[in-house]
């Protein structure tokens, strides 16, 4: 459709666009695009107290893709806003939670520069494009798996638990229930206490600081029935280290009944032409982060030996083959 | 060419390519392809002591884009690739020199955050970058203007000299010269110190730290008979401030027979769908600075009123305009 058009301008401008579309779902122009079809930009900025040569810029980019067209300063959708409004989180996620790893990428090539805290991310921005991946990706396959427990669980325990969102609801669903919240990122648990305020549940939700991977046994484990664990799975990679925190997992957590892991897995066999949308970005972020991702079956070879029976394997597959693993004890 | 494609897919994956374009260019990748054709990647990864694994990562972004294709270990230059190493510098400008700015898009829109220090971009980077669009861009013309002169400079002066390239390579133009350098950010006078001392050119040399928008006069500017400013003469605008230091320019250098200005202007009615590598960028970026970026016939308008007559205009247009001034006081 744009073989017309110089392809490497083409890459460029979508560099700038990917950006663009990150900041103007932020800043609620594709919401207000989806919802109305069409947008008053100098109004819109108006409104809202938007730098109007800025905001113009923003639609500009977007523009010289086909998300959106301008005609005297009513934006619409085009060819490829629909697109692009499903998938705008993992536009978000790139480039404005993990842009100051893409932009660092240079120094963290060489082995010598791989040492300590040697990249950043922005942690308050991927808990705020991880809200959206969930709708989207994992929550209709998550209800579905909370929903086969036999009974309500005493207390619900969510490991990385980002915005406290999946704790919210799930108290919401188990009106008996309380929570624990462990994150090791300080911007996630200020989100997660301020969101857990908000929906007035500060009495029934636990938010602890500590590193999934290392941390001990507490009291408030003592009663966890259901244990999650969204979006960070990955994390308890290789091998030798998942086998050992799943194994630490099912002690510090001595009455759990299910738990309960949905994440991305790497993907096996796709010409890199032909990577959907979000799959490289993901990937490559992982390399340079030193994560090794697991493939599906990395995964489930490790359950048995780490001390869980697979009960269920929810495949979902939207962009960079996503599964949920509903696991007991055994 | 990529229509069978996921086109949303496409625009994700060009964002992560182009940071690999701007890392892939700084490592060594772009030019080892450039003068064998081939890269045996995980030599070439052992020999500089890179991480294999991120290395490969960022050769799988430039092949998902139809820049390079990898062959049991070995990469090959593909379709895109002689275009993108034509360009690499605005990649690399845009990812590395400004990726600050585009990650922080969404901040930067309401008026109430863009107060004081609002942006931050990485002036090493930038410098790193400017060095080969000179090349590639200007040097050329330049030279032309350069010997056009009817004698040689005393003492040449550079405004905004970043690297301190240009008053290197005007030295052994002008083997009997001195210069100055004049330049805002820390980090360009730190390299074009150390450039100076490389080239045993310390004692012919004098660095500036100061805004050229409203530096004194100093006893160094007394000589200098030829002005140079590259690539930051739209940060003279808009129009009264460049009127105002056109002017003061004159007067705090009051010998100079001729001053060049070359720089990017602002392009004018093209589709933005049309727009060639760079320009997007470069507008948007400044716009999110909240920088007027001048026209070519903005420029024309404010000479005279500031002191100047035009002698030639040397119109480059590789890709956002380029144009060098030829200028000398009225
Ligand atoms: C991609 S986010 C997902 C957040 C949330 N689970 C959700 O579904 O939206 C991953 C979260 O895991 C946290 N995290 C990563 N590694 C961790 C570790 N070793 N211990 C605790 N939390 C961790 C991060 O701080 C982040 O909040
Ligand atoms: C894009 S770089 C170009 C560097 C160099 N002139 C060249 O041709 O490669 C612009 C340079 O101008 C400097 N600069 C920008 N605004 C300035 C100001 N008001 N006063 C002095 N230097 C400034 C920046 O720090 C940077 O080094």
């Amino acid at each position: 459709m744009n073989d017309s058009r110089d392809p490497v301008a083409r890459i460029f401008n979508s560099a700038v666009a990917a950006s663009a579309i990150g900041a103007a779902w932020e800043i609620g122009i594709l919401d207000v695009l989806n919802q109305d079809g069409v947008l008053n930009l100098p109004e819109f900025a108006a409104e809202r107290g938007l730098h109007l040569r800025s905001t113009s810029g923003v639609v500009r980019a977007l523009a010289s893709v086909d998300i959106v067209e301008t005609i005297n300063s009513k934006v619409v959708p085009t060819e490829h806003f629909a697109e692009v409004y499903r998938t705008r989180s993992f536009f978000h996620w790139l480039t404005m939670g993990s842009g100051e790893l893409f932009r660092r990428m240079p120094d963290l090539l060489p082995v010598a520069n791989r040492k300590g805290d040697f990249y950043q991310r922005d942690s308050a921005a991927i808990t705020f494009s991880c809200r959206e991946m969930n709708k989207f990706c994992y929550d209709p396959w998550f209800w579905k798996a909370v929903n086969r427990m036999e009974s309500s669980p005493v207390v619900v325990a969510d490991l990385g638990c980002g915005s406290g969102e999946r704790l919210i609801q799930l108290l919401s669903r188990f009106p008996d229930a309380d929570a624990v919240g462990i994150d090791i990122a300080e911007p996630a648990l200020t989100e997660a206490a301020a969101a857990t305020a908000k929906a007035g549940l500060s009495d029934r939700i636990t938010l602890v600081a500590d590193d999934v991977l290392t941390m001990a046994a507490r009291p408030e484990f003592d009663e966890v029935e259901l244990l999650t664990c969204f979006m960070m799975g990955h994390d308890f990679w290789p091998r030798q280290r998942c086998v050992q925190t799943l194994r630490r997992l099912r002690e510090i957590f001595p009455r759990v009944e299910r738990f309960l892991i949905g994440d991305a897995t790497k993907t096996v066999g796709v010409d890199d032409r032909d990577l959907p949308v979000f799959t490289l970005g993901f990937e490559v972020a992982h390399d340079l982060m030193g994560v090794v991702l697991p493939t599906l079956a990395d995964w489930e070879s490790v359950f048995e030996e780490g001390g869980w029976v697979m009960r269920e394997k929810h495949w979902i597959g939207v962009a960079v083959g996503e599964v949920i693993f509903e696991l007991e004890p055994r």
